[in-house]
């Protein structure tokens, strides 16, 4: 640990950024280290207010999450998913009975007037999580997918329900892009801000939607880690959605060129580099199977990015 | 089971109610018997909708209950309340996992728009419950517990938070008191009417205390089961609260005095008969260990009810 260095922020969505935001956690102290959250994927169900990516992160960042899945808590049991579907109730959305804990505190806090930041930060605080967890805004900007024939699912209803089946033609974000202000001194603070390994349209172009974001990011350092692996995503639906999205196969350098001039650099897997890359490249072992693959590809991420100041 | 019977309304609270009215679901069939149920133990708890009373019917009539509890579901787990602890939540009034489910099904129905019976009834059908399961009024109707001090209390902050410890000067019910239309269709229709062996003050006064309820009683023959057997409550508080609301000992006398002249009749306990009564006793084995313990006392109660026509 190397307790010089500056303010580090890490955009991320659920398992793969949280995965790497749990290895930044392991290097910086928890004062450096903010993770500014995707809450596209944000809906309601059973009355409950529910943040996918929002608890992954905390989960993971505190040793909760299910090991195997990467999302939801370990150990949990589905007793009261049991009794909804008994009740005729909705149950194509999984919630563990530990988790529904958390999704019963977020929305009560909402509804007595917290805001979303306030109660993250109490929860993640409470399950011991030592850095700054942030959602990228207070109020719901929820992430559709739009289709081929022009219609639009709502996200959840297209990842879970669709298993993210249907091709994409578009990803649009729709409610208020009032990114939150804590984002914002997060990020005007920091010295290097990371782009996890999250899919880019679905976790990261969330947050870049918001106004002001993009710029924010100009000013400053920025490195990506490529989700994208041997021209396959590590987990989800990115993989598919490269190649419908931009007509190229999925590959690290589709990762690179949708990012753009908004990064200095990218981290990505051994053999993913080679010739087109106009920025930096630094090639690692970038999948995280252990808890010191999240550490070594973070610290590798930091020293790499520090290299490009 | 005897088809010929009329219908048969059974006024409830909690366990005692419950059990009661499953004798009363075992020997008369669906269609015949409507349980009315006292809603002013209902309060707001982690942001849900949580009718303590209806639930315990609900869960007696279709054999969900916790045998040795008489409350909750049975083989339910606490894991969403060990996950709450660690959030720094509220953990005073037991929800387990299974049970959260029917909660959470209530509060999305009521926000939804969906009054309290319907909801009722839809998760009283989907579990198998046969009868009609009714709570008293759709609005809130909270039971307040009144000290000697004046103060006033939540009736739940009172019964668990305090376990029912400081004396009781009175029993107070607020907000509207508008009987659902159907509790009155059905007892209209009833050509019997029991009151269950719950308390007199908290389970069966918050269901006499609405508007024309005590009225369309007095056209009924009204058969009560004493709560009390050998001068103690069964389950409860109700043994303290009978001296310090009366200042006379604990008694079936005392509860068939309490109700006066709204019953006909009143069943209670071997040995608790004798002089004193002005209405016409059946003395028998009122405490219910088992479920042929309820149908024998169920069937006697309607014997000797239909005995006093």
């Amino acid at each position: 640990m190397n307790s010089n260095r500056g303010a580090v922020v890490a955009l991320s969505g659920g398992v793969g950024g949280a995965r790497f935001a749990d290895g930044l956690g392991g290097v910086l102290s928890g004062d450096r280290l903010t993770v500014v959250v995707n809450t596209g994927d944000d809906f309601e169900h059973w009355g409950l207010w529910i943040s996918p990516d929002l608890d992954t992160v905390m989960y993971t960042l505190s040793g909760e999450a299910n090991p195997a899945l990467g999302w939801g808590v370990r150990d949990d049991t589905g007793n009261a998913m049991e009794m909804m579907e008994k009740l005729g109730g909705e149950t194509w959305f999984t919630l563990g009975d530990r988790d529904l804990a958390v999704h019963l505190r977020r929305t009560a806090a909402l509804k007595s007037g917290e805001s979303l930041s306030a109660v993250t930060r109490s929860m993640s605080r409470a399950l011991g999580v030592e850095c700054e967890v942030l959602p990228m805004t207070e109020a719901p900007r929820p992430t559709r997918i739009e289709l081929r024939d022009g219609t639009r699912m709502e996200f959840q209803e297209w990842f879970v329900g669709a298993r993210a089946q249907p091709e994409v033609s578009r990803v649009v974000f729709e409610g208020a892009d009032e990114v939150s202000p804590e984002v914002s001194s997060a990020i005007e603070a920091a010295e290097i801000v990371l782009i996890t390994p999250s899919n880019p349209y679905l976790s990261i172009d969330p947050i870049l939607s918001l106004n002001g974001v993009r710029d924010l990011l100009a000013q400053k350092l920025v490195v990506a880690v490529s989700p994208i692996v041997g021209g396959k995503a590590v987990k989800g639906p990115l993989g598919a959605m490269i190649p419908a999205l931009t007509g190229k196969p999925a590959s690290a350098r589709a990762v690179a060129e949708h990012y753009g001039n908004l990064i200095d650099g990218i981290v990505l897997e051994v053999g993913d580099g080679g010739a087109g890359f106009d920025i930096p490249v630094w090639e690692t072992n970038t999948v995280m199977r252990s808890g010191d693959d999240r550490r070594r590809l973070a610290e590798e991420t930091l020293i790499f990015a520090e290299s490009l100041r």
